[in-house]
């Protein structure tokens, strides 16, 4: 089916996702744009509701676009360009894209093993920094991440930063800071905080224990001391450089290279 | 002096030098915007020809425009709203900004000096990944950072990821791939490639000699096998999860941590 009108409802509610955490809460949807994204969508089994493209993502992407029309039957869309232009939330938009049910991330919340490492986030509120700290967590394959009073993980910009890691990566965002650490201590795993702190434990020299989770605080200000003193120890990235000049994602790598080795 | 058309040659030629590597190069000039930045650059000495300040921006930045307006004289610049709108490159501007001199940045290319650890960035095309893998450098502490046939130095997103870290960092940007690695050949210092492959070296194993070099190629691409077959030798960052899941900063994060460790 064609969809040639910018205020055809699909891409009214198109829109209404990709800009509104209540509506994506409200329908239970989110929404995803790009080739890669959706290739990657489609092979890890995330539910597509509804496809979009353009005639030229159609010539440009036919195997894709033809598996899309394939599982997603009547709610896949050819639109017009300037439908495209409605829905592109990027500069340079490949003209393609997709509505999907929010994934089903509850399971890790139950399976805290004894034996994983893990990664907590604490009022990350950087969309951007959130999904490239997320890719950085799949590629060292952390068992899980938890976030907790940080920016939606169904935020476009969020997914688009994970580059597909969001659907392969066991996240909970359901819980408060305080109820996490509670969760892995009751498990038995102690938690480390990451902090800018000279008299914390050198990450370079530090042993992690074979299981354990690491906090990442705010971009600006880090953790407080009250969440810090709730945590079994704290560690720190001691530089010999210009010590103030690291940005969250690339503290995050860092952590989470030393945490897997 | 209270600049209020969008239209004074001063707005035009701060937008010129904003959007066109061309005028950059042609006029020496290259511009700063917000707060962090002007300061760091007026702390690090850097050239500042012009500055602009909205009224708002004078009021809760009243410290640094002084210092500012004592420094450039007849070229600072109250400005109006809608002057500062045009100026802006952020979404969220702050309305300072400043006009500064080209840097200096020949002095590192007869400073190779053994002991030293340097980065070649090679084909580098987005500004922010460049801007970001500086900071990580200047954080870490290498000694030098040199750029072949990579994005502008000066474009601003590149200037603004840095953080300030630009002007403090020893950066050249004047030579090929070829030339720069002979250099370091000629000074005794060998060269690493970084290479996404299972036969590559293991990072986490891998002892960096004194004094060495380490290369980074392509966003997308990496480096060719012919720019490899130049290098001493090939390391790659293993890991356990989704090898493919890091993106350029973020891997550029993990080997400046292992080469300055």
């Amino acid at each position: 089916m064609l969809i040639q009108s910018r205020d055809n409802p699909k891409i009214k509610l198109y829109t209404r996702l990709r800009d509104k955490k209540s509506a994506r809460v409200d329908e239970g949807l989110f929404v995803l744009e790009g080739e890669r994204l959706v290739a990657e969508a489609l092979k890890e089994g995330v539910g597509l509701r509804s496809v979009f493209y353009t005639r030229l993502a159609e010539e440009r992407f036919s195997g894709l676009v033809s598996d899309l029309c394939a599982l997603c039957g009547q709610e896949a869309f050819e639109i017009s360009d300037d439908a495209a232009q409605k829905l592109a939330g990027t500069v340079s938009p490949q003209g393609i894209f997709a509505i999907a049910s929010r994934l089903d991330k509850t399971p890790p919340l139950d399976k805290i093993v004894f034996g994983g490492k893990y990664l907590i986030l604490n009022r990350l509120q950087d969309p951007g920094n959130v999904g490239t700290i997320l890719r950085a967590a799949d590629a060292v394959g952390v068992s899980g991440v938890y976030l907790c009073s940080s920016c939606d993980i169904y935020n476009p910009k969020l997914v688009r930063s994970t580059m597909g890691s969001l659907f392969r990566l066991p996240v909970a965002d359901c819980l408060s800071f305080e109820d996490t650490v509670s969760l892995f201590r009751r498990s038995g795993i102690p938690v480390y905080a990451s902090v800018v702190d000279q008299d914390a434990a050198d990450l370079s020299e530090f042993k992690f224990p074979e299981s354990c989770a690491v906090v990442i605080g705010n971009e600006g200000n880090g953790l407080s001391a009250g969440e810090t003193s709730l945590c079994d120890g704290r560690i720190t990235i001691r530089m010999r450089g210009n010590t103030e000049s690291l940005n969250a994602a690339a503290a995050a790598a860092i952590l989470l290279w030393e945490l897997m080795k």
